[in-house]
């Protein structure tokens, strides 16, 4: 599979073409809503008070129900957008955000109305395509569960890398706030309220499973290479900024003896005791879960007044954002890092086949 | 640019063939064979006894000295080999090595002897190939600089990402243990010996920084996002695990009033007072500093008997690595991270034209 | 710029992404109509007599009037279809389609109604990015020119490549029927209207050129040979059966004296007194300009009875095509083949920077 | 599989690495010196006089006699080198060939000795590549055969493209002049001699079937066309003008009732009973063999003097070819479009899995 997304947030609609689903894939709607609507932004005061309708309409690519082969386009109609709240601070580089950057890359010619390409409201059709991509995955017995790691220092329960309990994981994922530890999550969502009640925001991260792939996929060239694969997908996703396979970061202070995951015998084929390597070896997978953790920065639009610049004038500016804004994506984004993780595999040679 | 690797441990050569190297180009030995000497291995404690002679032979895109446009290929030819040393061991898979996965991927037909085409030594061609990426870039008035970041726990001086001092960088760069602070430096290089008398190995981390890039450069396609072609090239290496931008993990226990960066006027484009981001944002070089920083994990081969199964029979065995490896392999590696920063950023359109 | 085509004949929708727009394009709907307008079907009885409203949508990528430098995507909605023409049909193979090919690819879930994805009317999204592309291309000096070469056996004057006349051709463009000699047009028409009138239909040829590309662009591999690229796009039209670049298949009766393309001094950079060989040498464009004929097979769709099979059964079976069809779809191809000529060169690297 | 290609005529050697070469494939030497026999320059008044010693050494990816499964090297030296031939003429561009486009192209750097990376010497790394695609081909029951099909307007018997005699053209492949009809071989070979005494040189064509491919192979996507991928590659080739499938030019005259192939009953999948699309439909094969012509344009060095210009100065001069040159390359060529077809092929999703 490979996709290509476009839309900005305030242009008449966004949308993916997504090129290689299995024909004959029954494309599950319900499964799609229900996946669009973990995404989807609520009335829960953790969240914008947008209501965005997400509804995506199907272009082509499925025929009676099914995958028919071809490319598949949905789109999302833009409804709800004031792009008025834009217009006053057009140049004022909003920071941390790519205001700037993209000032310079398209020369001032950019859609600036809500951050335009870059706004977060393109995570939408991603997750209409992850979950395609979730279901034609699923056929192959592979499923991707993703929770909260954390938000604002404050740590869910860890995951056993090795043999992980699923159900616990699914049980999470339908919830609003996909945690493990509901205690944990309620400090979590304490940390949020704080944040934004100071105007502010706090960033977290999220840890992604992939269970089910076999042994052997991938290769150790980059264009194959599962971590390769997975990084590129990953960190095209706003507001990433580190990724981290199996052990991720602890494996700088770690010892050989300690970081090498033993092999021991098995019904099938062999299995590790540990999983610190996240199921992969020389980027190819090893059977084992593939385990990866994301860290996702602190929302960008904060309603703390900032300095900045105008990039028309060069001057020096403050600027304070006052629209409707998440004060931690986190939650939000853990469908984002499944639909992700499950268009990268899909892209794999041998995972649909 | 583009680069295709080949070569096994214990085959005939090593090599790789580079696409688009700019025409004119002063292909400048010396400068590639002092970058070849920083990754070659020693004969100091800390890495291994092996004595391979990585003298590259450039078989094309050279022409009186300088690049002739169309594609290079250095090989470099495998001398010292001792196949013996595998063969007795030849279905014991390593724990913490590709084996069991290239075993699973190549149907057992790999050419298993000292990890193949998945040996660390083909990070030698790699850094070849990154060498003249490194004559493309400062051309352009771009400088890739890394050091040991931290190892087994020890941590280097850390870098002022938004103004950092280059030629601090520079000094390192040109010992054999590329590190800021020499007291530091001496407590790490303690870590491996004591690691190494254990029969054990140590991990640790790579800061790397890439200088003088204008803004603008990338786009939030996952093709052309700055970070997602860094993090393609980056975990093709073997033993990277983790992949950090900027403040990178340490953005899950921020702020947005901490994380973002405020914009400040300067003379020329704008600059910001700080660098969380590692001069990126939505994918798109902002014209401050590229910073990242690379999890290695510890060498998997280590002389401490271990866990495994025989991939033959699938029963548990016992396996103790006698070979000659490093203990850490991560000064060895600061090279070749610096290589394929160089490499990823070629690639990206406007850098080398 | 590359492109992602999508949509089937009788779904909802069909329409095309197109990425790497340069920002700050002028967006020029009425340039884009006028194309639009060359392809779509007439009421003339040289063509079907659906009449098919080929009103683009522009999704995202272009804001105030110009390109944003993010993906454009065009949509235009299935309105005219009937697809209760199909249902009866469906398991018989039509001679000349790819009925019998999709069956295959897609396992029977391809949407066959009208040809699915594989209708002709998919070029109307490539008219549109090609309209695109054009827009680019003549900022930078480039226009793309076709005529109709042959019909039946009958040929248009014919151009001297090595100094074509650009008003001649823009001229021929204007109309419905693209020949620079308008007798020869005729008898070409009256060939259409005897196959018509027999059931049947005819195939022809397309001459096309592009001017104003400076020498160097291109590379012999096979990734950027102007030769390599060109042809890409081209065999992705449907009924595209033959590509020549300047001589042709003629060359395969020269001789070497004949067929060398001697070089004369000039004003500017040296040109070629005769153009055999199109402007491209060893995949890189020479400064003349690019020439190339297509062959576009008959029309398959007819109105005689063929013989065929029942893709269930494997039976042999009798079909005759009842529905709306061009008997001759060589002028509404014209546009096409300068659409994806567009579309190929804007791929170049070098050629819109 | 891909491959990325090497080398300059008089560098130090010429090389291909090819991608993809699956795991366990017999990598059989006899039949891969017989395949760059067919290639080399012989002693026959017919070709160079040169004596190319086309010896690969693989420096990669075979491991004990078998494809491991890593990148495959295969490496020439250039031996039989006389460069003194060429700096006398080094600025004088030789009609017909891409001199003056890889000098705009690369500046003035090119290597210019013997054509540098243009020279045909570079197909010799091409059809080792082939026959390493035909050995994995050969494992799918996949056979690529080609012969020549016209050389100075004398056409070799006409093959029967929807029923060919494999037996024939295998036949006609172990010779060096692989012709069905030696009466006519012996005309072609008359018609070179003549050009050769005129200090001339002669074109023709190739026409190449690949037998047993399945039905359902690839896609309308330019990406997957099959039509597009063996054009992608065959273009690639230096001489080719013109590529043709099945039919091709003739489609232009011919009428739908003609052209379209009537499908038939078959004890497997469905036949046509004429094979007009040479066994690809809207991108996909139909099961039918593949079958295509390629124009290979006259050779471009001849000894006839040519009005050409100093690529320094701009000024007008006079050039004779006097060195060892093939007055015809078409013999040559059989086995290099032979090799392309193999490449491309194996390039296809589903053919070799």
């Amino acid at each position: 599979m490979r996709y290509s997304l476009f839309g900005e947030s305030h242009g008449p609609a966004i949308g993916i073409v997504l090129q290689g689903v299995p024909a004959g894939l029954d494309i599950d709607l319900d499964f799609i809503a229900s996946e669009m609507a973990r995404r989807a932004p609520g009335g829960s005061p953790l969240s914008t008070a947008r209501t965005e309708k997400d509804a995506v309409r199907i272009l082509s690519g499925v025929f009676e129900g099914r995958a028919c082969g071809t490319p598949l386009c949905g789109v999302i109609e833009n409804t709800d957008t004031r792009s008025r709240d834009y217009a006053a601070t057009r140049w004022l580089a909003r920071p941390g955000h790519a205001d700037f950057a993209a000032n310079m890359r398209y020369k001032g010619f950019e859609d600036y109305r809500g951050g335009g390409h870059f706004s977060g409201r393109l995570t939408a059709p991603l997750v209409f395509a992850g979950s395609i991509a979730k279901l034609a995955l699923r056929r192959m017995g592979i499923e991707i569960l993703a929770h909260i790691r954390s938000i604002a220092g404050i740590y869910d329960a860890p995951l056993d890398l090795a043999s992980p309990n699923p159900g616990q994981l699914r049980s999470a994922s339908h919830t609003a706030f996909p945690v493990i530890d509901e205690l944990r999550g309620e400090a979590m969502r304490q940390a949020i309220l704080d944040a934004r009640s100071d105007g502010d925001s706090v960033g977290g991260s999220i840890e992604c499973l992939a269970l089910g792939l076999k042994a052997g996929l991938g290769s150790p060239d980059f264009d194959e290479n599962v971590e390769s694969i997975i990084a590129r997908h990953i960190f095209a996703i706003p507001a990433v900024k580190a990724l981290e396979f199996g052990a991720g970061t602890t494996f700088a202070s770690m010892r050989g003896s300690q970081a090498n995951d033993p092999f021991v015998p098995s019904d099938n084929t062999p299995v590790t005791s540990t999983n610190h390597n996240g199921g992969i070896n020389g980027g190819i997978t090893n059977g084992m879960p593939i385990a990866f953790t994301v860290t996702i920065k602190p929302t960008a639009s904060i309603a703390l007044e900032q300095d900045t610049i105008d990039m028309q004038s060069g001057k020096a500016a403050r600027l304070a954002i006052s629209g409707r804004h998440d004060p931690c994506i986190v939650p939000r984004a853990v469908p984002v890092i499944e639909a992700a993780a499950a268009i990268a595999l899909s892209e794999l040679p041998g995972v649909l086949a």
